[in-house]
Formats: C-alpha cells, sequence, structure tokens
C-alpha cells in the first residue's frame, strides 16, 4: 500500500530504539508509537471521516479480535471506504504489536490496541505542501496500556449516569451500528453532564426520549431476572455486550433486546455498562435517583465472575487494583 | 500556550527552508506546514472534536478574517472548549502566515486558511508514548493555495444537486450553527450522492425534509425575485452568505429566511450555492430536475458581479482560468 | 347492481367481435375491453378513490385469486365503500374473462387481471352531462397481457433502486395495507429516480428513513441466511411477498419482519422484489451500492426456481424469454 | 396533440347536438360533455395522476382563470409532467366551453369549469385493447352547472367542522401546494367525520395537530381582529383564500399567516372557509364546540359583502336561493 | 405518619355515626368519608401530583388486592414520592374499610376501593393558613358503591368509541404505566368525543396515531382469534386487562402485544375496553364504522362467561340489573 | 351558585375569628382559609382538571388582576368549563380577598392570589358519601402571604437551570397557554433536576430540544441586545411576561418570539426567569454551562429598575429582604 501522506518514517530495521520502544503501523510501514500521527489535510482530521476498533487484551492476549475485525470490515462498508489491506494482514499486524510492546509490560497490566480506518485526503487541500502523489485511505494500528485507574474508583461506587439534553445522532444521519469517529455529540453529552455532576458519566437517549448508550459503553438494566438492551439497530453493537449476551445464554439469564423508555431503566432493578476496556461496570444511580439499593446488583456480579474466570484473570481486581 | 503532544518541532529561525516553504502554527509555535500533523490520541483525530474555520484571500488578502474569528468564537463556546489564545493573536498570526506563504503564489492565485482547535488529548490513551506533560487543546493555523480546478467546470454549467438519503444532524445532537468536524453525515451524502452521479453534489435535507445545505456550501434560491434562505437555526451561518444578504440589501433584492421543502426548491426560478472557495456556484439541476432555464441566472449573475467588483478581482475568471 | 354512470354499452349477445375481442367487466356488464372507460365525474378519476387488486395467470390459469379477493375486500372495508357484488360473483367473472380473453394468446404469454372498485360518481358534478339516475361505486374487472419485455432486462443484470426524496404516506394519512389508487408519490418517486438514473427503480422511505416498497413491488433482503422483510403494518402485504414467506417456510430459510433502516439494506448480503408480473426481480446494487456481490444471490435463486416448479414453468425464461 | 388513447369521438363539425348540448375538450378535440371519459389504463385512473383546476363563472363569466392556469402551471412543473398546450391555448378554450355551456343557463346559475392534466397511458397496460400509438398526458377541460343545493342549507346555519383521525399528507410525500387528485385522504376524512356526525365536513389536521384544511376548502379564522391563515406551504394556496387576501387588504383588516394549533381554531373568535363553489362559508361548531356566538361572524359578513359587490352578483342569496 | 396539613378529624372511637356511616382512611387516621378532603395547597390540588389505584369488590371482597397495591409502589417510585406507610399497612387498611363499609351493602352490590398517595403540601404556599408543622405525602383510602348504572346501557349495545383530537401525553412527559392523577389530556378528550355524540368514549391515539386506551379504560381487539392490545410501555398495564391475558392464556386464545394503527382497529373482528368497575366492555362501533357484526363478539361473550364463573358472580348481569 | 359538595362550612356572620383570620371563597361562600378544601371526589383531586391563576399584590394592592382574570375565562373555554359567576363577580371577591387579608400584613409583605376552577364532582363517584345534590365546578379564591424565602438566595447569585429529561406536553395532548393543573411533568422535571443538583430549577425543553419553560416561571433570553422569547403558542403567556414586553416596548429593548433551541440559550449574552412571585430572576447557569459573565446581566438589572419603580417598591429589596 502506497503512502497517504502520512507523516511515517521509514521501517528502518536497524533503527535503534525498536526493541524497548511500543511500535505502531501506519499505511504498510511500522514506526515508533510516539511519532503515529495524522496530517491535517486528512479526512480523519478534517471531517472525523474514521471508522475504528478498539480491542482489549487479557493476559497480553488479543480479547475476540476477530470479532472486532469483523465489525470494521462492516463498519468500512457502511462508510463506502475500500481498503487493499485485507482481514489476515490485519489480524497478523495486530498480534504483532501486541507481542511486541506488551513485552515491557507488567503481568497484571494489559493493552488497548486500536484499528482505524480515515477516507485519506481531502481533495480541497491538494496543493497544501505534503500532500501524496496518491491519496488513499489511511490504515492504523497501535495500542497503549490500559489506564485502569481512570475506572478504579466507579467499579467499586458504581457509575452515576445521566442523561443530557444532547440527543443520540439518528440513524437516517449516521447509523449507530457504524463505529465512527464523528462524535462531537458524545463529547458534548459528557462535558454537560459532568458541568453538572463531575463523576457523571452521560447516556444518550434518542430522539424520542428512548435509552442508547454513553459515549464509550453499552447500556444494560435488569429487571424482574431478565436483562435488558435497546436494539441493536439503535446502539453500537458492543463486542462486550455481545460478551454479555453469551455469558447469560450459556448462565440461563434471559436476555431481551427492546425500545427501553427512560422511565423504565429509571425503576430498573439493577443496571450496568459494558465497554471494553472495564468489560462490565456497575451502574448505582441516574439522573439521581437510586437504581435498585443503590450497591452492585447481584446480576452484574455473577457475570463478571464468570467473565473473570473465564478469562484467568479477576478483572475487577486488576482495575481497582 | 504549553505543547498538547503534537508532533511539532521547535521553531529554529536558523533553519533553513522557512524562507521559501510554507509555514504553520501550532500550539503557540510556527514549524513548516509540510510537518503540520496531529497525534493520533488527540480528540479531534479520535473523536472529531475540532471546531475551525476556512478563510480565503483576495489578491492576497483575507477576507472578512474578523467574521470568521467571531464565528470560531461562538464555535469554541458551543463546543465548551477553552483555549488561552485570544482573538487578537489568531488574527496577528493569521496575517503573518498569509503573508509569508502568500509570498511565493502568482498573482492569479489565492490562498485558504485554516483555522482549527480540537479539545486535546483524550484520557483513554494518557498511558500511551508520546502522551504530554500538560493535556490541553490543539490550536492550528495554516495556509494551501485554493485548488480553483475543482470548481472551474461547475461554474459554467451550474451543479446538480442531488437530496441522498442521508439527513443533517439535528441541533437536539449538535447544533448546526457549531462549525464542527464530525461530519460523517457530509461524507456520506457525498458518497451516496456520486455514487448515482458522480458530478453530482450533495444537498442534505433535515428529518423533515427541508433543505439544509451541502457538506460545504449555504444553498439559496429565487422565487419570484425574492433571494430565499433555510432559517439560520438549522444551517451553519455561512459567512460568504452573510456576503449575499449584504450584497443584496444593497443592490435592494429582498432577502428572507424560511423553511424550505424540498419541492419548493425543486420549482425555483434559480438556486446557488455559496461557499468560501468560489464565493457562488449556479445550481441547474436538482434531483434530475431542470431549475429555472437550465442556464445560470440573473440574480447570481448579477450577485457574482458586484462581489467581483467589490473585492477587485473577476471571481468567476479566476476560478475558471 | 344499477350503471354508475360509466361509458358502458348494454351487454348485446350477438353483438359481432365478442369472439375474438377481448371483454371486460364494468357495473354488471360485459362490454369489448377497448370501450372501458370511466366518466370524469367519478371518484376514480376526481379523487383517485379507487381500490384494486392485479392478479396475474400462470399457463392462462388465474395465481392465488382468492388471496386477491380477500384482500380487496379488506380494502374496500378501510375505504368505507359497499358494493353489492359479492366475493363469489367476482370470482366467477374474474374466471370468466380470464378464459376468453387468454384463448388468442400463445402459451409463452400470461394476463394480468385487475379488478378495482371506484366510490362512484362525485355529488358536486351532480348537474353534469351524463350524471346517472342512481350513484353507485363503478366496479370493473379487465384483463391485458402482460408485457414481460418490461422487466427483461433487469431480470439478468438486477434491479438497481434509488431512494428518493418522496417519502411513503403516513398511515395516519391512509393505510398502506389497503391497495388504493391515490398513488401521486409513487408516480414522483419514480419520476425523480428515474431523472438521476434512467433505469433506477425508486425505494421509498417511510418518514423516519426505514424502507417500505417500491411503486409496485415489495421489498425483501437477505442477511446471514435470514430473509427480511418491513413490517407489515408498514407496507402493502403483497400476495407475492405472501408467496415468497410460504416457500421460504417450506425451503427452511427463516423470514423475519423488522424495521429495516436503509443503511441496514445498503449493507445486506441480497436484496430482492416481489411483484404480481414477474414475481421476484434481484436487487443488485442500491443508491449506486453493489449489493452482495452484484449478481444475483443464491436464495433469490433457490426461491425462483421452487415457485417455477410449483407453477410449472420457467418464470424467468417467461420473462427474458 | 396527438390522442392519448382516451375514447373521444372525432370532432364532427356537423355532428347534431352541438348547438345545444354542452361540450368539452379532451387531447385537442372537442367533444360532447356526456362522452367525455378517461380509459382504465391511464395514470389519472390507475394511479390518482393527475393534476387539476376549478374555475367558477359569475354572471356566465370566469373568474381569475389566469390565477387558476397560473398554479395548473406550477402543479404541471411539481408533478413533473410536460404538456404540448400552451396557457394561451387553455385560456382560448376555457372561454370558449364557458360561452358555449353557458348559453342555455339561467342567469341566477353558473358555471363550474375543470381542467385537469394527468400523466397519460401507464405503460404497464401496453399491450392492452385500446393503447394508443403514441402515449401522452391526456388534457381535459369541461363544465357543468354549480350546484348550489349542496350549500345552501350551510350557509345560513354555519358548517360544523370535524377533526378526524386521518391526517394532511405531508409535504415529503406529496406538496400540498400542487393541486392533484390523490385525494384517498380527504375521502376518508369525509366519511369518517360524516359517519359520527351526517352534516360535519372534516378539517385535516397536520401530523403535529396543526390545522391544514378541508377536502375542498381553505380554513380561516379571526381572532381580536386579524384573520389568521395556516401557513401556505402546507395547505393548498387557494385562489378564493387570495381574494381573501386582496379583500382584507383592501378592508384594511389585518392578515396573518402562522401555524394554527387545534386549541387555538377552537377557541377563535370567528372562522370560515373559503372554496371556488360557494367563495366563503361560515364555521359555526368546531369538535361539538361553538365558535364565537354560533352564528355567522362580522368579519366573515363584511368579506362577503365585499366580494359580492366587487361580481356585481349576492352570492349568498345565490347559493341559498 | 404526621399529619400533612388534610382536614381529617381526631379518630375519636366513641363517635356516633361510625358503626353504620362508611369511613376513610387519611395519613394513619380513620375519619367519616363523608369528611375526607384535600386541602387546597396539597400538591394533588395544585399540581395533579398524585398516584392512584382502584380496586373493586366481587361479593364484597376485593380482586386482586395486590396486584393494585405492587402498581402503587411501582407508580411512586416512577414519581419519586417516598411515603413510609408499608404495603402490608396499607393492605389491612383496605380491608378493613372494605370489611366496614360492605355491611350495610345489598348483596347485588360491589364498592370501589380507591388509594391515593400526593406529594404533599407545596412550598409557594407554606405561609397559608392550616399549613402543617410538617410537611409529607398525603395517603388516602376509601370506598363508594360502585355506580352500575353508568356503565348498563353499553354493556347491551356496545360503546362507540370516537378518536379525538388530543393525543395521549407521550412517555417523555410522563411514563402511561404510571397510574396519575394529571389527567386534563383525558378529560379534554372525552369532552371532545361526547360533544359530538353524547354516548360516545373517547379512545386516545398516541402522537404516532397508534391506538392506547381510554380515559378508565384498556383497549383489546380481535382478529383472526388472537387478542391484540397496544405495547405495555404505551398504556396503563391495567389489572383488568392483566386478568383478560390469564384468562385468554388459560382459554388458549392467543394474546399479541404489537403496535396498533388506528385504520387496524377499524377494520377489527371485535373490539371490547377492560377496566376496573365493570371488567369488560363491548365495542361496537369506532368512529361512526361498525366492528364486526355490531353486536357483542364471541371471544368477549366467552371471556365474560369465564371471569364471571371464576368470580361466582354474573358480572354482565350485575351490571345491567 | 349551589354548592359542588365541597367541605364549606356556611358562611356564618357572627362567628368569631374572621376579624382577624384570613377568609377565603368557595362556591359563593366566606369560609376560614384554613378551611379551605376539595372533597376527594373532585376533578381537581381526582384528575388535576383545574385551571388556575396566581396574582400578587404590590403595595397591597393585586397587580393586573383584570389580565389574570381574562386569561382564567380564556383557559376554561379551552377546558370546555362553564361557570355561573361572572368576571366582575370574581373580580370584586378578589379585592374584597385581599382588602381582609392584607389587613394583618407588615408593609414589606404582599399577598399571592389564587383563582381556581375544577370541572366539580366525578360521576363515577356518585354513590359515595357526601355526594352533592347538584354536581357543578368548583370555584375558589384564596390568599396567602407570598414566601419570599424561598427565592432571596437565587435573586442574587442567580438560577442555575438545567434541562432534565421529562418534556413539555405536546399541545396536541393540551394546550401549554391553558393554565391549568395537570402538571406531573413539570413536578417530576423539578425532582429530576434537583436530585443531580439540589439548587436547580427545571427548564423543560419540548419534543424538539427547544426551550419551554419552567414549572413556574417564563424563560427569557438576551443576544447582542435583543429579548428572546420562545414562540406564545408553545408556552404559557405569563402575564409577568407581557409585563416584560411592555417594559421593553417602553425601554426601547427589541423584543422578539421565536423558536429557541437549546444550544441558542446555553450561549445567551443574558437569561432571566419571570413569574408572578418575585417578577425576574436572573439566571447565571444553564446545564453547568455559565451564562454571560455569571452575573446577573445589565438588561436584567435594567427590566428590574423600571418594574420597581413602576410599582412604587423595590422588588429585589423586597424578595431579598
Amino acid at each position: 500500500m502506497a503512502a497517504s501522506g502520512c507523516a511515517a518514517r521509514p521501517n528502518n530495521g536497524t533503527r535503534k530504539g525498536f526493541v524497548t520502544e511500543p511500535i505502531a503501523y501506519l499505511n504498510g510501514r511500522i514506526i515508533p508509537a510516539s511519532e503515529l500521527s495524522l496530517p491535517v489535510y486528512d479526512a480523519g482530521v478534517v471531517m472525523g471521516v474514521t471508522v475504528s476498533e478498539m480491542v482489549r487484551t487479557f493476559r497480553h492476549r488479543p480479547f475476540r479480535l476477530d470479532d472486532h475485525l469483523d465489525r470494521l470490515l462492516h463498519s468500512l462498508k457502511h462508510a463506502r471506504i475500500d481498503i487493499d489491506v485485507g482481514k489476515d494482514e490485519l489480524g497478523k499486524v495486530s498480534h504483532d504489536l501486541v507481542e511486541h510492546n506488551a513485552r515491557p509490560l507488567d503481568t497484571e497490566d494489559d493493552l488497548g490496541l486500536v484499528i482505524f480506518v480515515t477516507a485519506g485526503p481531502v481533495p480541497t487541500y491538494r496543493r497544501m505542501a505534503g500532500w501524496p502523489a496518491q491519496a488513499m485511505p489511511a490504515v492504523c494500528i497501535h495500542t497503549f496500556p490500559l489506564a485502569f485507574d481512570l475506572y478504579a474508583a466507579k467499579m467499586k461506587t458504581g457509575a452515576h449516569l445521566i442523561t443530557p439534553s444532547i440527543r443520540q445522532v439518528p440513524a437516517a444521519s449516521y447509523d449507530p451500528q457504524m463505529k465512527c469517529r464523528s462524535r462531537m455529540h458524545y463529547y458534548l453529552a459528557q462535558r454537560e453532564a459532568q458541568a453538572v455532576e463531575p463523576d457523571a458519566t452521560a447516556l444518550l437517549l434518542d430522539l424520542n426520549g428512548n435509552v442508547t448508550e454513553t459515549n464509550t459503553a453499552n447500556f444494560l438494566m435488569v429487571k424482574d431476572g431478565t436483562i435488558f438492551s435497546p436494539r441493536v439497530a439503535e446502539i453500537l453493537p458492543g463486542i462486550s455486550r455481545e460478551t454479555v449476551f453469551q455469558l447469560a445464554d450459556r448462565m440461563q439469564i434471559p436476555f431481551e433486546e427492546r425500545k427501553i423508555p427512560l422511565s423504565d431503566a429509571l425503576t430498573a432493578d439493577e443496571a450496568f455498562l459494558s465497554s471494553t476496556p472495564y468489560c462490565l461496570m456497575p451502574v448505582t444511580r441516574m439522573n439521581g435517583a437510586t437504581i435498585g439499593n443503590g450497591v452492585p446488583g447481584p446480576i452484574y456480579r455473577r457475570l463478571m465472575e464468570t467473565w473473570s474466570s473465564q478469562v484467568g484473570l479477576d478483572i475487577e481486581k486488576q482495575i481497582e487494583g
């Protein structure tokens, strides 16, 4: 694949530092992660036209990488972006990066692995300095050690969700099933919620007042022993959420998708979020109201234990620890 | 202002190339434009959380820079992004860049000047290589020679607008009056229109079927001698559109804002687009139907002439030339 | 049943020409098909207040006539139109017309059989010349040889669907389950799509951006081996679509009804249309995007073969022939 | 203009009956009005794809014919139907028909003049008996004596408006400003209202609950001395309504367009309908509630008197007489 | 529980009249029912902020009291009202009141039992005369003999439902699943329907034109042998409706929840209402159209018989008697 | 006017306490205010079917009582409630109550005067103890000393508005222009806002995300020197808001009504509330964002001064005092 004008340096095998320094992938080259950047004429910078995935490792091995890659391909189809790197190659590079970059990590640490593709250089800027000979989508893969400290406190107390005035972008504008990076609404939602209560997490409603998702997690709730999720057509079909579905199936906990008006969520017995870095996080308050008894609920607990035993690692302990 | 982790090199006065090479501004430093890029953990890359402006020059002097800066400040307020660079400094840097970068240009050429601000590094990535000591918004200013050839053909024949299935993001998600870069819907709209007709320009409707704007321009139409525009609350309040308003006022052509159902636009006497690079572009077809007589209309012509004489330059000739 | 003022001639058994000339039924009389017309004061002409059915023959025998008549009675109930002709009589006349009119046909030909009922003369015009003594609904049955050449090319290449700006009329205005002839929106939709691409077929979205139907066909799509259809409350419950449902059931292909956002359809594995004249037609492009591999898909093929063998006739061959 | 296959007989000048019998125009020919009909394969019958106008005469002279013809041309543009008959010819034929057909009328009588254009034969039926050599739009003009007795009682008591469940078709489906004949919703609305109260007139609300129009008339109301009308983009811009606007202007009665929620109409001081046959009709009840004092209001009275004196005829007397 | 300022008299055991006179419960005290009232500064009067239940007796025993109490607790959770009276105490008081108040009743009579809780005194009025020392929610329980004569006639002829212009309050304002007393829209709906036809019952549609409920009853319909109900998220989940669900289950009649567009209801085979006082009431007309054959239908009859035999009382006879 | 069954005691002139004790009016009688209550079968308690007004005094004289009475009559018309007490009598009683009840007040104190009308006893309960011989609407007038301490703190710091998830009831359910007491949504909105931030005031958005009003006040904002208000059709047309309009007119400050998307309000230069008890209250924060400079703005100050001088009383001082 030809360069898309990104500021990538040639992959010089002899270059020193590669042994210990984390590496990244950009448009067919391996570069030091610290040099990874996008030129300002790339559609990823100019228009937020990027599709992406975030995978995590458990014990330094990627979790459900294959499912993440399938979803990436689906997002690319939605976005009508064609790339000439196949799923196999993306998978192989991902494994290589993880292997290399995890080496200096402590055992209690784990990596986030990010894969993203932008639509490439935007023609409006084609006379700008640095514009490439051939404009192609930018394909990038990199890792970073997960910052568990961001989540530790809330794993214990539970998150407080607030529904801000900002609403989910409707599918008629762009489909929530496509994981893309035009996320101004998520940012505004989070800013608004935290301006009122600094520890809050924004839960976005759709234009009709039904629950969708937070800026980084799926929302799940429990009522009378059944786990409920918003319908998949109106949310990002999260891989962690998919894992909950499979765990629930194995644990014989009913799991149902339906439209969830906010008032149903406010009167739930239990609620939690699912997301790649922390897997599951309990929700104990919503819009100031206590959910259930105000402590992490029993179904959350059972799911977290089963998930932990499946990956051979006490997830809560890792995050809090 | 401290570095936000962007890949900026120190502004070394002795560095060669600065005399002839275009320069850019990033977080308080002047760097070669060709090195301008954003790290992949910046909110501008990760979430499309960027507000921006594009100014153009006429005869190498910025046009209505002050109005663009006011709108930028307004967008920053919408986005709840605080920066420690004042309007004066942004203006001064803009003028400096234009002066420096326009020097090697031909007289018939002109510059685009871009100012953008992102929300800065995203905390999720804070253990990634290269993360700055202090996370702050990225403030960037750069220029590029306008690529008039992109517009030349349509200035003569008129644009063909197609309303794709993709709809404008509603203000409940994020306000169209804020010029931001979460623009996946614009990209999808344009891709969809051009997949059907390669020369088409996508005109986005709102969720109720009223006309809004294209991905880069405001839409204006003429009926019975009056210029109509969608209401300002539902579109980007373009500076070029504002110029049309002022020209119309001086030329005693009535100008009215109202909700424009698509069928009103399809049966207009005349239609045109306004946008920074080309000022005005005639629209001669919409969804396959001929607008007016299928050639650039008289009010378009008069506006373009007046605008040209005001800036001392035949705009159409410059673009087509 | 008394005459509703239609220009019907008395059914004179001895009248010449009846032996070879196609015949039609109007308000209780049999007349030459070439003389079949509606007076301009009839609600069918003045207001589009007509409910109708189109049946086709296979090997000169009506297909699922009984189901079509049931749906006609349902449409009449929706439209609050009462007629004094029973289902039996409508069935008998239909069979008689088909028998008579199919005689001169080639074996590879087949008939369309149309049954329609209007609300009859509109009182506003009751002083107009020709107004009948007694105003009653007009009941009409006629046939015509199917014009397979209209569909032949698309059976091979697949249809290209375009979603025009024109949206399906909502059920709050009139129920899509009633097969009626106030179809200006279908006409506009088709005109708009074909003004952009002459070979396109318009696929109407509902007001929320979900897929409904084309002006003459139901839309069906395949994803991961399941056939999906829009929910029956939001479309005409087509008899051909019903046949697909029954074939799928027998062939053990899952068939599911749900809301289909356009982006789901655009990323389908396979799509096709169902309609009386051609039964099934593959869809290979939508809004310029390729569906599946861009050729008629395997489930379409299997359905068409099973249907063909059920009616003892190679349907594709007949149409393309 | 070539025949579109309509059942028109040749315009044989020697044909008897033409002297006293009313005549009509169809696709370039003059025929006896009693023979005027449309073939069943015409889009006017098959799909309700017809645009039309109804003009009335005062003292046997057409009223505002020119405005009606302009609106017809506008409707044709909306419907993307092209005809090769010009406005002048349509006007001339209209005058000829009125002159001929009004001759046998009493002086207290007046004519309705109808002009309509359909999209012509529908290709699906192109192998049907009678299909024309060349398919073109059907252009038809005819008259009929106005049936004032239909309106007489309500002119005295005032109309009782009921808002049925059936809602106005939204502009996203087809624009209410285009006078077309796909009017199933109007029919259903009127049937529903009259099933509850036989003398009622249905007033359609839009999808948001705002007042639009009845199936044949515009709605106007008075509050604190100002006449209010729904916004023109959401209703048929009636010629009678336009006349009210002009009369009000001359009589210095303020006239304002705005969105009218139903509850505003229910608490109006006065309300009335405007429509071609009866010009104005008072509204004295709405949904069972009394409007104003329950009798025709003072502004209605003044408008009707001024209109009457302008056309030299006591309109109320003519209708009630 | 302390007094909330309500005009309750002390529960003086020696007070005469208590033996035969009906009693009521207010904020922990038993008082004569005739003295039961709320002060005008209570939120129940000032803002309609009250949640409530109505239970009925069969043969002087409360029917499904426990289910009603559960729903009350759910409504209190929705309304964020906390009370210090437990479910057990509410149940005990209810039984005591029924036992005492039913004594003087005839055997063919039965009681309605009402339990309601308001949000208590509104602070705006806190300097008003009578304001209590401690502001707490008002908890009230009372009974009244059911007025069967209100329903007798309609049990025989069937109800005539009319859908007024007034629409159900959307869940985004307050959830229909919470049984609350801010019911202005129900009142307006009923007034509007009865202003047109005095015997009508208003059936409210939601904002999209789907059937919801009447001001006091759930709506159920039958088509092809299946009972259909609107989805529970959009209506009050009535206890009588729940009883129908259980009876249907036992009688092996399919019962399905789905969105019901009005036109589906208008063409139903059978329809009926469920409500506490009369259990079930047949619907024989809707918006002037006959439902089924215009007489109470067979599934209604079977349900009513089974319900009657379950409670040991001929319900229809009781009401009509 | 006959008794509507309310718990009013006979107006016994000799009864002691009337000289100093505040009095109230209920259904034609004068009673001690402390005894004022509504029976539990009244529509005001059962259904929240009450229309009302709250007037305040300045220096013990009612302010704009006549305008409040006009609005009450308008609300009664909306609610289709007929009473047999005229505007004159309501006015006279109001003045009498104020005169009597203000006597014991300090000069720095003032009264709130409440007038409300309910739809009267609900027939469902007509066999309940205490049910009146004749059921009529309840008409009630009472006063209370204004509790200025509720507003004092916010007059200095400014209010913090939060837009909760709860949305304004749409006009299709009941018209916001009618001042009624079915206000569960206001209660829920306020509870939700204060559960997150105890000092917050809830500002309700409409279903489309535009600003409407708080539970007790109108919202006004200033941008570029113009005062903006939501459109009157979508809010309660407050008398205090009307006063602002008149003051602004006199002070030559432009005042404009238009749809206000929330983001416009969030970026306003200044904002304030208008309401009867405190006239105007500055807004300094919204959803956590600072409005203007975070202190009461200059136009608020000027309006408050002018209003104060008009009523001869320093309003801010009175409230804070």
